[in-house]
């Protein structure tokens, strides 16, 4: 697809976004009332003081050979028989590396926010995930208990089946639901698109209702699905919600060199398990091979 | 396994569970109050009257060639990106056929419980689905939403992680706060166990789990998974919970072959997208040949 191939694309939808969704954010989203406040106030020595400590200690992590791309990643763990052991695990991993957040599945969000409290290291869980085919306000409801138990980021997938059909108003409403519980929260939100499931008009439809609804972010891929991130995915949604939105790439980004094409693309975060070999990679000056996957 | 093997298994896991869990059901459960109910009344014609209508054409389903295997039978298109078109296919499709229900993803339930008033066909959706890791008061939540608008069944995916990190409590609370409320609205529940990702004595501790807390079936696979239902598995699963609760066998199912090993092996219910295709295989007399993948 050329740049002007682009700018068309995007200018029609853009014109037929806003025409149909004139009427601003359907009433649906304010329905559900939600009280969602941050549980776990930020934590300093003082406050462990307060609670009974009678010592602190504070161990920070070995510098980071590349802070710079390790900040770019949410280090990702979303396989359904992950263990406790295992979460504790990728905690550990992403303190030691300051990663930009875990991904984790909710039920592991209080160990995740109990494990990275006083570190940099942001809690991010997903939502609706990964179909993205639950009610709007079930949807909402499980943001809502997320950030209650102590999500920072939530990775919320769109209804690509409505989309797909056309509810341009429901697929906005359904995304603007959990965007304000977040905000409300002081948490971000990122819009999965589940790019493999949609063409060209379906991408920039579904990132031009993202950026309406209020999203911090759009995201790729659920890594469930039939494909994951590309660069070129990423240059078009990148160039669709512009400096305002993260970018975030996931799916198949295995190495240092997937990373690095997806952050050239556009990408400005990154979701990967892989995210210890890819740091490693750095520190030894191997790229590794791009994975052929996507 | 030998019948003795099986024994066995079932008696040490059901000493341990009963052991473990007895206190009864953990108090969490109660702790998020649901005032679900259906909303959808009994439809007849009177009701039909009432509402303004005055004349009332009644279609019967063409009489199906099997209806016993058809009663069997939970039509199902759960995939992420099904339209609003494909929906209303299969519901007719359920309608014309007399299949026990469609199941389909929360977000088309009211669809479908519109599509299927006044007929004999349930609406069937899914929970936690697929990786089961949702927080169990946001499965809970997503259970009395799908409820209030329209669902009559609800199967819901126990929460892999937390049975293999052995939080047998957590995992019988997380059943029990769904069934409470699909019993409370007058709807059963079943539990996706994910069979494939379970070895036996998780097979079997899930199954005792779900019977402790309140649940109407166990089944196999969500079909998202690395596997699908199997006929020893089946067979394990109905040996556990006994004749008090049905067992669906699901994933994997794609033809009169299948599904006939399944019913041998002791299943209730059959979970299906091939549903028309078996119907179909019946009335040609043809038994099709039985799906390799699991």
């Amino acid at each position: 697809m050329t740049t002007a191939d682009q700018t068309r694309l995007v200018e029609s939808l853009t014109d037929e976004i806003w025409r149909r969704l004139s009427a601003g954010p359907p009433a649906a989203a304010a329905d559900h009332a939600c009280s969602c406040q941050r549980m776990c106030s930020p934590c300093d020595i003082s406050e462990l003081v307060n609670h009974g400590a009678c010592r602190v200690s504070v161990v920070p992590p070995t510098p980071s050979v590349d802070p710079a791309t390790a900040a770019l990643i949410d280090h990702t763990l979303l396989k359904p028989d992950a263990t406790r052991e295992e979460i504790v695990k990728i905690c550990d991993e992403a303190f030691q590396y300051s990663f930009a957040s875990v991904c984790v599945n909710p039920t592991w969000v209080p160990l995740a926010a109990e494990k990275l409290r006083c570190t940099t290291v942001k809690v991010c869980t997903v939502c609706g995930f990964p179909l993205g085919a639950t009610l709007p306000a079930a949807k909402r409801a499980e943001a809502c208990e997320s950030l209650r138990v102590g999500a920072q980021e939530v990775d919320m997938v769109i209804n690509v089946g409505a989309l797909k059909s056309g509810d341009w108003d429901f697929v906005q409403a359904d995304i603007h639901g959990v965007a304000e519980v977040c905000h409300a929260a002081g948490a971000i939100t990122k819009v999965i698109l589940e790019t493999s499931l949609l063409n060209d008009e379906e991408k920039v439809a579904a990132c031009l209702l993202a950026r309406a609804a209020g999203a911090d972010f759009v995201k790729t891929s659920t890594g469930f699905s039939t494909g994951g991130a590309t660069p070129r995915d990423i240059a078009l949604m990148h160039f669709v919600v512009g400096d305002g939105l993260g970018v975030k790439a996931s799916g198949g980004v295995r190495t240092l060199e997937d990373l690095r094409k997806m952050v050239a693309a556009g990408a400005t975060r990154i979701g990967a398990s892989a995210s210890v070999k890819i740091m490693e990679q750095i520190k030894t000056g191997s790229a590794g091979k791009a994975a052929s996957g996507y």
